[in-house]
């Protein structure tokens, strides 16, 4: 039933009904993007289970939270996965190494990467995944070559691309096409694209990136109840890299669930039941606590183009949670 | 902004970021679908607010239950929206009459269409809405004649379309093009379609049915997280007569949610206010009751092209509410 169809990476063509590219590779973000919604204070043993759900399942890329700044980020209130030490790492990973790969986020302007990002030798850390807005670029640019030249592997998430000008959008692209970076990922952050714009953005990214030969990454959020279904559509044009997080974990209205790839992709190296297995058993018990998912006021903010944060607000405040036609009267004003 | 852009009804242009089909009307299921879930017991205030909220909003259609068999549907279990006497929709109308056609539903081999189904002179119903599976289009197109030599406008509604082989779904297109029926409806009953397969079968509908001068509309579930961009892309092929419900109430995962389409739609004559008052003060109230929404084991019968019937069983059990795993295992067995 599966067979494998060659196709380039950067190959616009339809991996079909049945048929998957053996190239394209899965990255879970449950406690980089989760961490948005309890700044990042997983206990360890969540932690663990999601590493060994992406082991069992064979997912290839495990994303464990940031390398955020100390100064900026208080330890009295974010917890171990905001910073991610190569201590915390190598007590998640213990003495039963997987076969995935660990990730963490770099963000422009909240890291001290020539600092607190060591020598890839020395790290239990495979990737590093640098966040930058369209300004951020040039700096984006050293965080990328700092990390390359330290030995690892590179992605760069550039955010809001939603409210990017095209123009900029283009330049921004093309330096990043001349650097050293892996991936390119295009980031839905707002939750406000439909299929049509991630088709014609993945386009763009094709041909300005990976013609370059980049890898294209998709990294989807669900305000508008679109996250499985953009990160499908740039699946079939061309995204060889996919974020998905447990039960849609993450910021909000959360992100495209990892299971619902997993019985998208017909790759038979992925298993759906260790997933579900975390699921029922570590992450929809955090759901009622954290309360991410799609909601309205997400929805709202989704179709205006907006950051989520002031849904997020609203959706934290016990006496506001619910008033969907205050909130709407609020934000249209 | 808002431009209108006027294409034909088998147009398959996408109607672009801002402009609009003036020709594309919308139906909301709500109390129909969503009988599914409650036996059709909504009480009055219910569905006069459903009502009051499509006349405010200016959706096209409201679709307010079954005209079912009572000989098939006891009365004792069966609220009156599983039988839609006239009495029964003039009492909701009452005398606030507003710009909204009333739809309801005749399923075939479950209604007696011939007595039930009045002369439309003497109702307040104006669509009829035939449902129908494959093997059952003989009779389907009985019923469209008797309700057009009625009065009736009619649209056909043609179920579970993932299971029909591919010879019989053109050969049911053609004898239903050749009907009386106004609108025929691409029904995803299992949610298990994606964009693409959609688009596939759009290009089907419009091509074998739209050339005939059918208008071609659309219902999607949303056991995939689908329903919203299954309508979107059929929209974008040509439906020009789109389906949801309230917050999405229907059967298992729902429907896609009338407030997001109304988002999507740019034509100013919808209102998306309306609906939020309707869902906010009314419909999510009933959602712990009812249940609707997506969940794991929807998503599964989804993946397997399966009707939702053990994924609500299993739902509906409070000692199995919850056990994915398990819900799993059974369900690959």
């Amino acid at each position: 039933m599966n067979t494998e169809k060659k196709v380039q990476t950067t190959s616009q063509r339809w991996i079909g009904y049945l048929g998957y590219r053996k190239e394209l590779e899965v990255m879970d973000c449950t406690i980089r993007d989760g961490g948005l919604m309890n700044s990042s204070r997983f206990e360890d043993k969540i932690v663990r289970a999601v590493y060994d759900a992406c082991g069992d399942a064979n997912i290839d890329y495990m994303e464990i939270g940031y390398k955020n700044s100390k100064e900026i980020y208080s330890v009295d209130k974010f917890g171990a996965w905001r910073f991610c030490a190569e201590d915390d790492v190598n007590r998640i990973i213990g003495d039963n190494k997987r076969n995935v790969k660990i990730a963490v986020m770099a963000d422009a302007e909240k890291c001290e990467y020539k600092t607190d990002i060591i020598e890839k030798s020395q790290s239990p850390i495979d990737v590093i995944r640098v966040a930058t807005y369209i300004h951020q670029i040039p700096l984006a640019l050293d965080m990328i070559k700092d990390a390359t030249d330290k030995g690892y592997e590179t992605t760069v998430n550039l955010m809001a691309v939603s409210t990017v000008r095209e123009a900029e959008l283009d330049e921004g692209l093309e330096m990043l096409a001349d650097s050293d970076v892996g991936t390119i990922y295009l980031v839905d952050s707002f939750g406000s694209l439909y299929c049509e714009q991630i088709r014609y953005m993945m386009n763009k990214y094709i041909k300005i990136a990976g013609m370059a030969g980049k890898r294209i990454g998709i990294h989807a959020h669900n305000n508008l109840q679109l996250a499985f279904a953009n990160t499908v559509e740039a699946i079939n044009s061309g995204a060889n890299l996919v974020d998905g997080t447990l039960a849609g974990l993450g910021r909000g209205a959360g992100n495209c669930p990892l299971e619902m790839l997993v019985g998208f992709l017909h790759n038979p190296k992925y298993r759906m039941r260790p997933l579900l297995e975390c699921v029922e058993k570590h992450i929809e018990p955090l759901r009622k606590q954290l309360g991410w998912g799609f909601d309205y006021p997400y929805m709202m903010t989704g179709f205006l183009n907006n950051h989520p944060r002031s849904a997020m607000e609203y959706n934290e405040n016990p006496e506001k949670r619910g008033k969907i036609v205050d909130f709407y009267d609020n934000i249209m004003r």
